[in-house]
């Protein structure tokens, strides 16, 4: 098992809707306001996914009593050739004093700052990407400046 | 068991995004552009979730070889009084020759043109409506002039 | 939109698994045994559907802090025709002094004891049964002697 | 972000229950009979997950036209210590001709024998087991002799 780097994800977000404390913990949604998809030079079936996040979906993400922050995010790609990729996941950020200043502020964290680990499955129906649907993904994230993320992704080979 | 009408949501809709056939049938994203919940003045409880559709959130349908649209929906509703409501929901719809002129043409459908049906689930943290936490609902929808949909929605009791 | 008695099913369960106060409350897993499901006669496409309730499957049941157990059930059904019928569903459990003796002792409820409604999701392969797909269910609970359950089960007209 | 084997997960599993050609795909039922949770030694905090699987839960996979399985598991573990660990996790088989034989004759594979990749998603209320609900992980499978799985699993750091 190897995990193969196929690119980089980047985007910028909406200010967060809070839904507050329900039944399963502390729910705020967090739209997708735009982004891009760059992939990695050396990964040429990759460079076909390269292009935008579109906006709509988002994140609805619960906060932990135990300092960790459970991600739900739906989101969508357009890829240069026009193609629409759908990414579904779970994931995990540790909630430290960098995470939380970030959320309120604004400001950048660097991957080593905080766990950061999603697991993403793709769905799409283009032929050229009929890969995507036949592979496990795994990311890496970090906050960028200006309420955004940023995910290195890798698929699990 | 008995059904209570609580009010009436009516949500406009962006053009789809086709993911296309993928794994597990015609995946089609359905951003919410904006909407209106009003609650039914026979019942005062409901009246404090009457508010408006909050941009973000949507539909990932697949549509079926079947002959039926299968809905995948998450919404957030922002009451009059300041409250954020998420509503997650799967649910039905028969494509009869009026629902595809409808998704074609953006005509509006009566609601006994067609199967609809969803079983929403909602979800706050508003104290004050708390109820919403603690009831299933049942929606019967139909579509609206100009791409839209609208749904009769029903606490069951 | 109008509801149609279809049936009801009865299962037996196996003792609790208590997995405990994790990331999203507190989570048991409660295993179905075996039971049955009886069509109602008066409706002869549902009778079709009468058979047992396979062993397998069961609940992963989130328990609130606010009173309401959520349901979250996987489960298969055996046909007289040799069908299997898989149900998925959420639902909702008011947790009353009667329903806390029920799982305490294995004593019995009324429907009226406590707020307890489902929305299952069908899904099966067989071509007579096609219309368990394209269809909304609703179901009204109880517990029954000796740790069961008891759902009528509607069907979403 | 590196990865950490913690164990191996063998599981017997019962006879698969045919649910069928559905909205969704081809769906099947594979209950899981029985099973062992070996730690790694190397990894201390890991031996604590060791011991065995609790029958209950199983796999509600999906059957593509692609010649992959979409796998949709539910699965309880009971630690040495008497905790209950609960896994939830989607993943993908190819469904090359050696799989076909396994699920036909109860064969086994090796690991190199298909694609076989799982994300798992672990809960706990066990408090000296915290870290599994706030770590993420992978998984690698193949097919043991008697209509079995083994999966080894690791802790994404």
């Amino acid at each position: 098992m190897e995990l193969t780097r196929i690119g980089t994800v980047t985007a910028h977000l909406k200010p967060p809707q809070m839904i507050g404390p329900g039944p399963y913990g502390i729910r705020m949604f967090i739209e997708i306001m735009d982004g891009t998809l760059e992939g990695d030079p050396s990964v040429p079936e990759v460079n076909s996914i390269a292009g935008t996040v579109l906006p709509g979906g988002g994140d609805w993400v619960l906060i932990g009593a135990d300092g960790y922050a459970r991600l739900d995010v739906r989101v969508q790609f357009l890829t240069s050739s026009g193609a629409v990729v759908f990414a579904e996941f779970l994931g995990l950020i540790e909630m430290t004093d960098k995470v939380q200043d970030a959320l309120m502020s604004g400001a950048a964290t660097e991957f080593e700052d905080q766990y950061f680990r999603v697991t993403p499955r793709l769905e799409t129906g283009d032929p050229q990407l009929e890969w995507v649907n036949q592979a496990v993904f795994l990311g890496e994230g970090r906050f960028v400046e200006g309420f955004g993320l940023q995910y290195v992704m890798y698929r699990v080979g």
